[in-house]
């Protein structure tokens, strides 16, 4: 998508104004002045809101539910709500993003985007009118688009529903990712390894338990994202300016909102106190909270993938991860866990973003958070790299990882990780120097038991067989 | 509480040993060689385990709760199993706390912190079995007091519990806090003001729904509080080192979480999957990003307040804020908001604690994440001083606000904002040029309005009436 | 910048391979198979590399000189150097950056960046040389281009060019906007007002005092992100995969440093240790920590611009901040601070990126910091945001900034705050008395001290003189 | 130490008035009225100021320096100026701290904290000038010893001489853990390992150029540290309410800085714009930056120390941890890396910390910043955390670290990496080929060189000499 150059000389301009006077607008545009005025303040990111499509067409149902809403208490004409219906329904198909230029980083509490907004939908109403664009007495951005709204209420009302859909589209992407965790946790499920705990070897598990913990451990991020969702349902519209419903009509916000609700196909309800709502961020510091936990679990989950891919000589070696480039410009042959290390890097932006939102949400003031925008950017950035990255990360390494069964193997040989299971039949403090003596001779952790305890060999054997060691199992008194 | 002092010589000890040999422990001490060892590993930050009451007897919960699971199996005699369970009936009650000496901050995964409690167990059981303390063939801290544990899930539990407890606490007193809220808003629902956004004059409200949005918000981050509690509800308890429950009985993890749910009276449940459970420190990350949040909106309102009582003379002087202590050293008679600049900076600590927890989630590796110590001080900072902040907040601030009636009036009086009620009536652009003409001129809005438009003075009083101004109500169509 | 569309089918390719086999490439790309991996991998930001043209300038000088370096110790023909400068040359001139196609997010320590830049040099040096593109024995991406060099010490030396460019712009900005302030400091030299502290009511000053405080506020930030310079200047080009220099000449460092050196003009110097200094990301974190200082700053001084233009009935209004677009879309004629709005958003963003750049550092293991590509980003952000930030703010804000002197004078001649300079005269008790009086009785604190003090009239008006309020004054004793 | 406890019931008490009223004072205690209120205010954290004695000193510095000044410009008299000498000497010599009782975590802009030490001061000036505590008209905490004094230029001053005294300690520990990471290096310098770069086997090093890498981090980093300290020694005493230095001599500022650098040792210097240098925390902001850059580095050393020696059958394993104590209640035998988990969480804190500091500098407001308090704090706590970090890591776990040769030996000897080696002499193709071989197969690299290249033996074996892999070597043309 490439916004119109405002900057170009346009062949032809029409003349708009607003407070600050008069101004040239390119012909072409479907934006006006109040947009034109916000290109100029906020050159920052070169990023315009076009680029953010689930906004602008979450923006468009807004300002179609409201004209709904108005034509029926008889605010605006039928002719002015037909026009606004229609031209809404062709920006939430899509049509028009490229009149949206603002930068997505701007001051002001988001009255640019909405201003851009009600300007595109006026001047593609009065196209569909028959009217020439500017000509707002037959349908006026403010007067007829905008009317019963503020941005205050207009604006969080679609980052809402923006972020409502984003967060389903996330949450579809962790339960594949997880879903493919689980799958190789069935195809690992019979491979014995030593578990570790503070990087030390621990007792023994089978590979299968470790790949099921990430995949839980993504389905219940999953599950507190989508928990989320009925916070990011109340939504303010109806409240205008600072919450109290000024210049609305009494029945304007359940009909807008019922309206609003059946357009975007999510149960939005109407917050039972509108002032609170409209100066509240607390559901979007709440999903960038949600965000950030499962940013820090698909980290930890890539450090052990990485840890356990480590090698290929000199590292765990238990798994191997699908090759998906050539890792190094110097070293050949080398092949790097890539994917992983581009999850981790989202899942830092992601974390770090949690503090931008959160010192935005502390900035509010009084009736309103002036900084809504950054938040919105903030949460698009983490919802956006977390879903490709779960999908990426599932597509491009975990549907591919393998298993080193020759690795594993000899670890759990090696290992005197054994004397734990031991150590109900023999007392924690021989067990304690069985491990040492194995340690320092080197000989096996079972041959050092026969050695020093009464315990059998048969019943050595049956209290290590590999069933009971990664499950509970039925133990007796130590022997004294 | 004074911890024991180690460091003096003591008149007598006793000989303990464990993997690095013999170490000489007071005679007088109920913790052990273990212990020793920790406290001068560990000395970072001068506070001891003992200042952590909540914790120090949640850690006794379950270690009573194990040894009644432990005999009920049949694994500990019924002796030791009394002597357990009298003496963490003692911890709980607040007898020995003073014998928890390791520091707070400390490596090992809370390896040590499970230590000090098995030999303070231990050696207080000895004691009441008439036994000495160190003669742990008696009564062994690990082999008894530990037995079907390991402090992977011994110690996250009692995170759990003590957490759960403090949790309860500040959400009482947050919504005590509301409560003192809601009835400033009810004192002062009849009082007209300014509300405003982005620090400029807005529309006008009352300041009783400025007050009750304050009292919504907190009762909501409460709501939020209590729903982390299912969370951290969730033990491990059984999973022993990794979760795969080595060393436990089939029948301990049920029988455990049953008798601790009963003694600490918490809806405690066992995770579905231990290996995921015993790694996953994800509902410690929750309950700080909501606390994080809390933290923000607690902020937000004492910025307000802040905001609003600035003056007295050269501020906005909306309301009074109860004076408490001498502002100045220098400034004699001046009176400042310390009480909610204590929670703002409570909250400041709040929001970085949370990233702390970010970071040590983050790192935790394959099986267990080691820093579950710091992530537990984190979050006993901030749940303790959200805690205190909120007390505060409503006894030495809230309950003693008062409004300023004359300044409230006089900025309503003076006000611009008339013209965004009139604007369905007038439209827009000649409610902008009202609004420019009185700004510049001094005049009122309602003078300008009157000799601009055709409004009569009656539809005037009427459409700006102060019950119409603060909610919703009927409008027409713009007169073109 | 439009990046080519790799997903198009070309109308033809040439065959390229790595270690995972053959791949078609477009034949009109000058990249090749490596980077065509890496964007299949990387689908995360949607950015290109070409749109970060300070980091494919600085990366092009890197190779030009590394080729000189190489030409000069025969390890690579004087033909293959010529072509590898001249290629370098016109990427430093701007004339390929469409052919840099990596997301900007990506995996693997930078080597797809890498990669993309030999690639595209030794496919632009084959058409120089009039051979076909991807006819990699005449000159091959990494035995020619990328000889003596790693991505590991190649790709973060052009990081630090381009960030050390990148902070000269921005100090540049800022010392402009600080030489604004220091206008508005010089305009308003004269007008007294009264400074708070704690948002109350403190002691006088001049408006003049104010600004000029802005003003060296952001000299010193300047100041100190000036003196990151140095630290960025340290590079560690021939340290190659680790830091030992494996596969680089003796002389290879010194010479590729001189010759990078002259091209970009900055004063860059090999690290002492080389293995130090290619795991370190140290003076990234420098940078990161110093930007993170400066937005705090700006944003304190953005909210103190929009406290003091608050209003324009209900506020503080001593300052008016130049209008620059309408406020509201339902309040008529309102103006909102939108650009101290954009700057505290900025600084927002900024805070949050520090704890990614400190997530990402902390991340870094054994000999490499993987996550250098999200520091890059991160950093990048950081400094084009606040690059923009300072700019629009001086631009549309400070320049037209002005004192409503009205206001100004009349919370001088309301203030108490007369009574801290008679303090040191009455006594801070007394004093304390001659502020409670006055604000309680509305009386002016002049009055009340002439009617309970020995303080003559004469001697009044001496003591609160304009000019003795605002500095430093001879003071006698108190009279007991 | 044990603060005083007011809330027992005193034998005998005081009467002392501010301008809430009367209250009563133990007899005992050397604080008055202004410490009782804020002890009541501020109870959330339990610790008193005594327990941050160098603070309690630095401020007592300040009032001695005061004291000098006043008595030499005549502003009090020679015996007032005595007792306040004489007082201050005691407090620095750590008499009186358990009379500072105020919590460190308090609001008001640490106004308490100057109150609690004028009114120390006072009341032991008092007896020693032979006068009751509480005859204030002989020694009045404000008047006398607060003279030419506001909070808010005496408590950032104290703050910053504090703070300069610890990070000297801090700095100090830093360059004695440096000298032990290279006295480590010294003893490994012979050592051949595999080095990695993103978890996989890169090239030859040697174990004491690892280490060497760590000694020069934490050098350049005590290094930066010291940078800050420059900025530390900015002082703002004179400046008093707001800056403009309202109440004081025109000489006292240069007076009263030159008796403190005198008290204190240190390079203290006065700001030359006293307004901007009160509202301002920007030095602070740059230590708890460069600390957290500190926290970074050592918590990255760390995770290497942990990953090298994982272990001890399934690990990397190429060094060893001193054990300084049992690592498991469940695992007999396991010693864990509870040192280097110590500092990691250490560092956790630090840049939780930060984002804390960075908040509190957010918020201040106009001429004050009323969060100095929690700055105080959270840069106390880091500083200290840290340098016991730093001294336990290096006594406890650095300081007996050794090497696993044979684990080094065999990994070099299994390794592929030495095609990195080769690649200049067979090229990048070739030796991607070798690698693929090599690690398919089994065999050594160089088998299969000398099977599939020309190089000789005598010639391979050549390239290969570990002295020519761990630095730079000759090479020549790679043959086509």
């Amino acid at each position: 998508m490439r916004p119109l150059d405002h900057t170009d000389r346009p062949t032809r301009t029409r003349t708009e104004h607003d407070l600050l006077g008069d101004r040239e607008v390119p012909e072409q545009a479907l934006y006006g002045v109040h947009t034109l005025r916000a290109v100029e303040n906020f050159a920052v990111s070169g990023i315009p809101l076009g680029a953010r499509p689930l906004l602008v067409q979450a923006l468009a149902a807004v300002k179609q539910a409201a004209a709904t809403a108005n034509r029926d208490l008889g605010l605006i004409s039928a002719e002015q709500a037909d026009a606004i219906v229609t031209a809404c329904t062709e920006i939430r198909d899509g049509r028009w993003h490229d009149h949206f230029v603002v930068d997505v980083v701007q001051g002001g509490a988001g009255t640019s985007t909405n201003m851009n907004a009600n300007e595109v939908i006026a001047n593609r109403g009065l196209e569909l009118l028959g009217h020439r664009r500017g000509d707002y007495r037959r349908l006026h951005p403010l007067e007829h688009v905008n009317r019963s709204q503020s941005t205050n209420d207009a604006y969080p009302t679609a980052l809402k529903i923006a972020l409502a859909l984003s967060v389903d589209t996330l949450c579809a992407a962790m339960r594949r990712l997880a879903a493919e965790f689980a799958a190789r946790a069935t195809d690992f499920a019979d491979l014995l390894k030593i578990g570790r705990t503070q990087l030390q070897d621990a007792v023994p598990m089978t590979l299968g338990q470790e790949f099921a913990a990430f995949a839980v451990m993504i389905e219940e991020d999953a599950d507190r994202l989508e928990e989320t969702k009925a916070l990011i349902a109340e939504i303010n519209l109806g409240g205008t300016a600072i919450g109290t419903g000024i210049t609305t009509h009494p029945e304007y916000a359940a009909r807008a909102c019922a309206a609003l609700r059946d357009l975007v196909g999510l149960p939005l309800r109407t917050a039972a106190n509108l002032v609170e709502a409209t100066q509240d961020v607390g559901a979007f510091v709440q999903v960038s909270g949600v965000l950030k936990r499962t940013a820090v679990k698909l980290s930890k989950i890539c450090n052990d993938l990485r840890l356990l891919s480590s090698g290929p000589r000199a590292g765990l070696g238990e798994i191997v991860l699908p090759a998906v480039q050539a890792g190094s410009s110097i070293m050949p042959g080398k092949v790097n866990p890539v994917i992983p290390e581009l999850v981790n890097q989202i899942a830092f932006q992601v974390i770090g973003n949690d503090v931008t939102v959160s010192l935005a949400a502390e900035g509010g003031q009084l009736q309103l958070n002036a900084f809504e925008p950054i938040i919105a950017e903030s949460l698009h950035e983490s919802v956006a790299h977390l879903t490709a990255g779960c999908d990426t990360l599932r597509e491009r390494c975990v549907a591919g990882i393998t298993a080193d069964v020759a690795v594993l193997t000899e670890t759990v040989e090696r290992s005197i990780s054994l004397v734990t299971a031991l150590s109900p039949y023999i007392g924690y403090e021989t067990a304690t120097e069985v491990a040492h003596e194995a340690l320092e001779s080197g000989r096996s952790v079972t041959d050092v038991v026969l050695d020093r305890t009464e315990l059998t060999a048969e019943r050595l054997a049956e209290i290590i067989a590999p069933s009971r060691l990664v499950a509970p199992a039925p133990t007796g008194h130590i022997s004294a």
